[in-house]
């Protein structure tokens, strides 16, 4: 396949690796400065562009993997009658946005892409939505050489995705800072912490999370659950977390 | 060293194993249900008690594993007169309740240990009060054969201990069960993000997780977060839990 690629940032990086070395040709490097669409192109043989105006009409696939908020002034930009199919890569933006192409779709790892991580991708599964069942197939035939697990979904339910990630992902990453900044007010070092943070992400890779729910929420141990409020009341923010979640776990028992 | 261990439920039961595989004798296993005392018993070489006034008086060690509710009631028959050293292994209860024996302390690791999953100790720090300073250092010496990361701690960071354990443990895990309930709602399998809940994990390891922090709440993407929110508009809950966290995070930054 001739491939595309349009942004140079991490997911776009990832792409470009990955596809790259699964054999595929990348044709084009796109960014608006050029010195960051170089830096991409040169690892992937790829030429570097920072002007849509000249992009290869005659790819197979146009990854665009920009920030959510630019996917729109770049679909602008990009001739309407290109042949190959033409994604974007954001779990929360519709697939309709990419409309005027004649095939479009997105591809969506529900994963959190970030500067300081490598990330192993065969263990990801690729969301896939087409304009229509032939695109998507194809989609999904060029995914799954990536990984295995990929699979052809809905707008609807690739928001549910996204929302789901941030559940677990984002808001989780954010309880462990905040575990961290408790610990650190009492001298206490994060590594202390991080054997459970593991073992409770290990233990839902194979139990369902609601049947291995434990602390004082659960057993609605109310002297326990006043002992922390108490010992948070040195920050509304955390009380107001704390009692959230608390309350949550009793009504959902 | 010659331990009695008062209790015969997950806590008990994972003390029980531990100390009895190290070669301690486990002299008697209480529980005022005494099929309870007589299965754990068994499985350690030990005597069953259903009665604190037949207590082993002579034993170097008394583990009070019971649920923390219940232990000033054990606290109350137990002999005050006892030489050994009395703990308990509560991460929210007071080292006071144990005052009326001549040694006493804590030992807590913060660690959830439900039924189903098997906890390897070598990875948690167990974190240990004393009366005194050589009450402290046995315990200290003899939890550091079951993990050498234990530590010598007081109430205050134990509280500490303990709270960031909820926050990292049990709310990340609530976390994961409404992840599963969203993928659920839309027909998808919690399978899809097991493997971004044990990344996000896996990079605590290594990270500060605030340098890792990624999402919509973090870019101050609105637009994203009113499509979430409008997802989740079948839930009061659900949406209060994504505003209280989503605005946590964009605070925080």
């Amino acid at each position: 396949m001739k491939i595309v690629i349009i942004g140079a940032g991490n997911v776009a990086t990832h792409y470009a690796k990955a596809f790259h070395t699964l054999g595929h040709k990348i044709t084009q490097v796109y960014n608006r400065t050029s010195a960051n669409a170089l830096a991409l192109a040169d690892v992937v043989s790829a030429t570097a562009i920072d002007d849509l105006k000249v992009i290869d009409q005659t790819a197979d696939l146009y990854i665009i993997a920009v920030s959510d908020s630019y996917i729109s002034e770049v679909t602008l930009h990009l001739p309407s009658n290109l042949e190959g199919i033409v994604v974007h890569t954001s779990g929360a933006t519709p697939l309709s946005i990419l409309r005027k192409f004649k095939k479009h779709g997105v591809i969506y790892p529900p994963q959190s892409l970030s500067k300081t991580v490598e990330t192993i991708y065969q263990k990801i599964p690729f969301a896939i939505e087409g304009s229509d069942q032939v695109t998507a197939e194809i989609l999904l035939e060029t995914l799954s050489a990536i990984s295995e697990k990929s699979f052809i979904c809905n707008t609807q339910q690739r928001l549910a995705l996204h929302v789901s990630a941030v559940f677990s992902n984002n808001f989780s990453n954010m309880l462990y800072s905040i575990a961290k900044s408790i610990l650190e007010k009492e001298n206490l070092d994060f590594d202390i912490i991080r054997p459970i943070i593991l073992e409770t992400a290990e233990k839902a890779q194979k139990h369902d999370p609601k049947s291995v729910q434990t602390g004082p929420a659960i057993r609605k141990d109310q002297k326990t659950i006043d002992s922390h409020l108490d010992f948070l009341s040195y920050s509304n923010s955390l009380t107001e977390i704390y009692q959230t979640l608390t309350n949550f776990i009793i009504k959902s028992k």
